[in-house]
């Protein structure tokens, strides 16, 4: 009987596997599996599953995986949470993997009060480390994205976005312990020097600085890293920016970049469209019924009656009260010379934010929680689901409404789906344009088109220069495949790297479009 | 006749070189090659000295030279301008290199107003670019080094250090053009997409981001770059603390931590010891005669007499007059708390900024000089030389404090020789311990003194878990040797990727202690 979820992997391997690790560490139950799947897929797609979870507790039993794996030339895939569910959540790119679900390694190793940073195993989650934090009594704050669930390291491994202060250019990170392919255990920067007290205050070591190699690759599996937290600040003030037509996108964004770049603003404010919070704040059959997307009209009313406008930005200050109220009043000027803009915040005691109300408040002031989870509702109630498709611009007018032209055009008119998008202001000089294409799970019509509509838009951008900066399951390949710089130059170096570290192709082949010399020629099939 | 500065080259290989570059591109003259040595060995020494110089002027020369090296086997060694001399300025780990002398590809490729950078070629100086911002009439700050002669990408490439906001964790460069050892021109980032106009305002790309895998290694030659500038400031407020006693260092650097940990103060504030400003300011004979290390008293006297305090910093404090003048008292405050310290400074009309004095406030401001050349005059006038040792420690009392008392120890009882140091707080966490071994270039014991010295603090600050930042080239082995965590696992990493991407090993062999598989066996020794 073929199992369509988890096709065999050999039981000489299984065995391998259970030896090396404690009872109840290897997974191959298919119930147990389903848990594992991208959580979006239609219910009998089974092009990304797995055939078996293990669930190593410490680093020795990671070396343990990876030595079996290369006995066995057995595909691994690595997560720490696998919550990025927007881009294939912990489903492996090659059938059949063995995923290493590092969720059992989940302990805060240290926090550093002195020097302000912590330091993670990769399953721990931003709630825990959040409650590490607050358990301990430091008075240090996490820049943590959306939702809470996910991982430190999972999510900084990918590039995922996070808001505060540090999240700029995603610089929170610093220090890593990393398994090799060869089931070496090597330390980056300062930490290759034993007994180092620098390793996560430097970000670098004596030598080219390995960290971000490890970073959407195959290179390595992340033991521990250091992540940097900031004192609390005396005074915060989250707030918010609201223009009321389409085309207010452009001095919003061009404002925003001349008040980054002087650093009025810091962290990575994050600008909404009227769908992106109307999904989170209500569902879509409240507004419309048609299946076509929602015309302007209609848009227009949901901006006025939730008070959304059609693009509303979030941002916060953090500081001394004297400095946070100087910049609120240039940021409210410059804003305000939007016709129809307005700028309005509160300032909150920092020492009462988790209780804050809004979700926006919370994360702002590093508090996780999973109140934006709801936007997949927006189709299909509890069985919403979304793709992520995620290109980078330029933080100007001149970039950011022929990109928004593109992708609405695209969507709304090759997908029949509505155009629901969130820009955050990574760093003073480009944004992501995270496009969630929402759809209703339950509906495989809906659903095929929502991933096929995604790879188009991966081509149709791609042939205005935007690149995505992180890439769904399903759309790696295509994604890589448009970095083709020097026919390919960048992708030869990733394998030439590859094949060295990893010759018998065992981690995560194929993440992010590198795949192992073994795997090149049948690209993206599964091995014997 | 031997030639003890040039050891011969195959005149097969030169006429290769030749028969691929313009006329005048080989430089192959006894008297030539001589500028091109450690600027401060002793006359006669010959370990580190070139046998030719090859100036490309265009990436299509580069990789010329890079195909001749592979076909004949001639290591290369790069530069941008050479001028890093305190850790050995231009000259080849390996005797008989042929040198890479980027100096001609000395273009400003591109300065961008909107989002605040620039694209520079390796040969761009300090000086250059910042004459081309001037020129051009743009309102934007380049963080510059202490001496304006550099390379721009030649210090970012060394992890050299810059001062302003910047200057943090070297937060300038972004995107990078690279020729690789087989001679393929690859770009980093969002440059490996055709056509991306986001190469130089995101740091990352799809994938792994390769660009500090080129930074102290030899991995590829980097060829062009974008470098991040700041918009000029409304109000430019460059400021001194000074204390009084050697050991106020220890709340010097813990209220330093505090106020850069809030984003009080930004950029690289940096203190110095008495002895360090002296000597960009006398000469040593104006204060002492003796041959052993200045004593204290004298120290004092000196602290004294030019008002330099026992430890003395800079920082400077750019943006909205309200905000410089909170963060100013605050400061004050913060510093004035231990006793006898003061803290002053005087805010500038930013477009006048070029007409300062004093060099510290034309550094602070991005405007490049020379005037901190003269430090190394200290022992022995214009023929003064100096060996930079640099381990990063937390920026702690808890660290700062012993670390001085090691490395004075060394430097005053091994060697004979005067403490003189800086300290670069790189970030809010860490600074670099930048040690000074100033010398007489003349004095052949002297300075075979200062070299031995330089290789006892490797091993001595390592022992107690410091590590340095980069390495000079006399002792790049031994301070390669200290990052030995797992039986030197991040080498064997480094070697790995080396052999892959280089497999003839002719890019700068031995660079931060890598040495391709063809050196390993006789490690530093030039091959046939």
């Amino acid at each position: 009987m073929t199992n369509v979820l988890s096709p065999p992997i050999s039981e000489l391997a299984l065995d391998a596997f259970r030896a090396a690790l404690p009872d109840g560490a290897v997974l191959t139950d298919e119930e147990e599996l389903r848990a594992f799947r991208d959580p979006f897929a239609y219910a009998t797609w089974d092009e990304y599953t797995a055939s078996a979870v293990v669930m190593p507790t410490t680093v020795e039993e990671v070396q343990a995986i990876v030595r079996v794996a290369n006995e066995h030339g057995v595909p691994l895939w690595t997560f720490g949470q696998g919550r990025n569910n927007g881009y294939g959540g912990p489903a492996p790119r090659v059938k059949g993997s063995v995923l290493v679900n590092l969720r059992n390694m989940n302990k805060v190793l240290e926090i550093d009060d002195e020097c302000a940073y912590a330091v993670v195993e990769p399953g721990v989650r931003w709630f825990d480390l959040y409650d590490a934090i607050q358990a301990g009594g430091h008075k240090l704050w996490l820049s943590i994205a959306d939702l809470g669930w996910g991982s430190v390291i999972g999510n900084t491994l990918d590039h995922g976005v996070t808001y505060l202060p540090y999240g700029a250019d995603m610089s929170a990170p610093c220090g890593m312990e990393v398994v090799l392919a060869n089931g070496e255990v090597m330390r980056t920067g300062m930490g290759a020097m034993p007994g180092n007290r620098a390793w996560h205050v430097y970000k670098r070591g004596l030598g080219p600085t390995p960290d971000q190699l490890f970073m959407q690759s195959n290179f390595g599996i992340v033991t521990k890293m250091g992540i940097w937290l900031m004192p609390q600040p005396a005074c915060y003030m989250p707030c918010w920016v609201r223009v009321w037509n389409d085309d207010d996108l452009g001095p919003l964004v061009d404002t925003l970049r001349s008040l980054l770049l002087d650093r009025t603003l810091e962290g990575v404010p994050s600008f909404y469209n009227t769908l992106a919070l109307a999904s989170v704040l209500s569902s879509r059959s409240q507004w419309y019924e048609g299946s076509d997307p929602i015309p302007d009209a209609v848009i227009d009313k949901i901006a006025k009656e939730l008070e959304l406008g059609r693009w509303i930005m979030r941002f916060a200050l953090y500081g001394d009260e004297p400095v946070v109220d100087h910049k609120f009043a240039k940021v409210k000027e410059a804003f305000e010379r939007i016709p129809g803009a307005e700028v309005w915040g509160a300032k909150h005691d920092p020492n009462e934010v988790a209780k804050l109300e809004h979700p926006a408040d919370l994360i702002q002031a590093g508090v996780p929680n999973l109140a934006w989870n709801t936007m997949t509702g927006w189709y299909g109630g509890e069985e919403g689901g979304h793709i992520g498709f995620s290109p980078v611009a330029r933080l100007t007018a001149e970039d950011a409404l022929p990109l928004r032209d593109l992708l609405r055009g695209t969507i709304e008119q090759k997908a029949g789906l509505d155009y629901i998008v969130g820009g955050l202001a990574i760093n003073a000089r480009s944004f992501i344009h995270i496009t969630m294409v929402i759809f209703d799970t339950k509906d495989e019509a809906q659903a095929r088109r929502a991933y096929d509509t995604s790879k188009l838009l991966v081509t149709d951008a791609a042939k205005q220069g935007y690149g995505e900066y992180r890439a769904h399951l399903d759309f790696m390949d295509l994604a890589s495949d448009q970095y083709s710089f020097n026919d390919h130059a960048y992708r030869r170096f990733c394998e030439t790297i590859k094949d060295a570290l990893d010759p018998n192709g065992i981690l995560s082949p194929g993440k992010q479009g590198i795949w192992p010399r073994a795997f090149r020629d049948g690209r993206g099939t599964s091995p014997g």
